[in-house]
């Protein structure tokens, strides 16, 4: 039994209250995280608002945790008892399920996110699976590191699986997610650019590591690059001038979008054929995938340029993200 | 010099008639094969009646020949007079881009079609360059090999590419590409599922390889297939039920275009983000690549279901491809 501290949306699109809530007895494969810090994704914002569909209120949002275990149940395995880890957007999944047991734990059909029907971390405390529940590097710097566990895994994902070092990689918006992807890009070897509709970002986007800033905003710019990018790694959810994208790709090009566009995207089907083109998507990555990011991240001294407010100003963080001023990602430092 | 007797489009839609061409002195990378057979592709028809835009008229229609080498130029590398080969879409690259230099020759952004700018093979003899002229195995079919070249490469570079033996494969739209990419689909080891809008096409897809034949035209029975199939393999170049065969598809399962379909495909984007999932298209594939092929064919005896029509009915043969009529693969035999 536990009663926890938390930040709560008692409904779609409503202002976070704080409620004391009781969570019952630890389960047998949670784990129970004491939350030091958590990240404001964007992701919060439309689960509050009930963008997607699917949120259930009430709601305990955020879900990139960073804090010390302070329980773990009797059948958690690896983990103990003051370890720094992180809590991401996945708080639980099956275990069992050909996905869960090919290491793809983040595709299982049964995997309950840390924010629907799940107590989230803006809060004092937060629980999950032992299996989603990272330890963090020694080396990575704790307070910045929130982050990582969602968006930053989000575009590190695509590219560890397809881009090479050698690769061209083309990130479209530089913000929370975007500008986390330029920093991933330029560590792996890659030759990078930056599309954002930004003027101001430019500087700052060739300081994240792009070696290129385009304005996403000048059709004739995206059309010098035609046949350009091995990877195009979409990171905004507004639709964009797709054909001029996909025009930009080189042959066995990849559009990637980790942005939850809700429009469908009207791809037309000749560049593809001809120049053997894909477009895929993909959601953060597995246990181990996180885990290897968090190292990457550790290795090379990558963390989210960040934000920080204290817990208590919840509902202003979201104001600021929602208006689009965070730059570029915000942390929430628990203040209970 | 070389006069050939070739059957021409002279404009688009318009019927085929007999003419005499003067091709001018053979190319020093050309070899010159005599036709004996070639497939008719859906192709052909596409460009005869400019379906793509950018066909040129006069038109020598016809890319999936089989003959015998007549002339080599004086450059032309490794075939022999009186050598069999193929000669398929591509009829010429530039060898010395990226691409060409990769092995992509079929991705080259200055190759050229075999029936675009250039004159095919429904005509006494055809030209290419070397590199696209290719041997044929000894111990394959001669007279039913044509559609291999074309149609049979455009469906097993996919399956090449992305299949494992342990794979699900779905094959929408069992006609002169779907039949072949059953066959092949069955060789490579795959679990075969054959989707058809034709009840007459079930016990006909079975024969061919597919373990499971489904009804293109019941919603219900695809939505029972959700999260089946790796690899969805769409043949045909009409708009579908895109959102049901995403949902077919398996976390990680890819929607594979090799059909022209005109109308921009509109895609969901949560499902390829959830599942992480693709999309993608390609056409033939490399010389290396439609060698291999062959060999594969040839050693596991895969030839196209074929009707045989003498070159000099060849109007009669594009009515029957446009009428829907042909099981399942046209080839015209050589009579001039």
């Amino acid at each position: 039994m536990a009663t926890i501290e938390a930040w709560v949306a008692p409904a779609a699109k409503s202002d976070l209250v704080r409620r004391s809530i009781e969570l019952g007895p630890l389960g047998d494969e949670e784990v129970e995280v004491e939350v030091e810090h958590c990240g404001l994704c964007h992701s919060d914002v439309s689960i509050r608002n009930n963008e997607w569909g699917g949120s259930r209120f009430p709601a305990v949002l955020g879900h990139e945790a960073v804090g010390r275990v302070v329980e773990v149940g009797r059948s958690a395995k690896g983990l103990t008892v003051g370890q720094r880890v992180g809590v991401g957007w996945m708080a639980v999944s099956c275990m069992h399920c050909r996905q869960c047991m090919s290491g793809n734990h983040h595709l299982c059909p049964r995997a309950t996110p840390t924010i629907v029907g799940h107590n989230g971390a803006f809060a004092s405390r937060v629980r999950a699976h032992w299996g989603w529940t990272i330890p963090l590097p020694e080396n990575l710097n704790a307070a910045d590191a929130g982050p990582l566990l969602c968006g930053g895994m989000t575009v590190f994902n695509p590219l560890a699986t397809h881009a090479k070092p050698t690769s061209r990689v083309g990130v479209v918006g530089i913000g929370g997610l975007g500008h986390m992807a330029l920093k991933f890009a330029a560590a792996h070897g890659c030759e990078v650019t930056a599309f954002t509709s930004s003027e101001s970002k430019v500087d700052e986007a060739r300081a994240f590591g792009a070696h290129r800033a385009v304005s996403s905003r000048n059709p004739d710019a995206i059309k010098q690059l035609a046949g350009m990018f091995d990877l195009l790694l979409v990171t905004v959810n507004v639709p964009l001038d797709w054909d001029a994208l996909v025009a930009s790709l080189a042959p066995n090009g990849r559009l990637h979008v980790v942005g939850v566009v809700l429009e469908p995207i009207p791809l037309a089907v000749i560049p593809f054929i001809a120049g053997q083109r894909s477009f895929s998507g993909s959601q953060i990555g597995s246990p181990v995938g996180i885990g290897t990011m968090l190292d990457f991240a550790a290795r090379h001294n990558i963390t989210p340029q960040t934000e920080h407010f204290p817990m208590s100003r919840v509902n202003e963080a979201f104001e600021r993200l929602e208006a689009g001023k965070a730059r570029y990602r915000i942390v929430l430092d628990a203040d209970f």
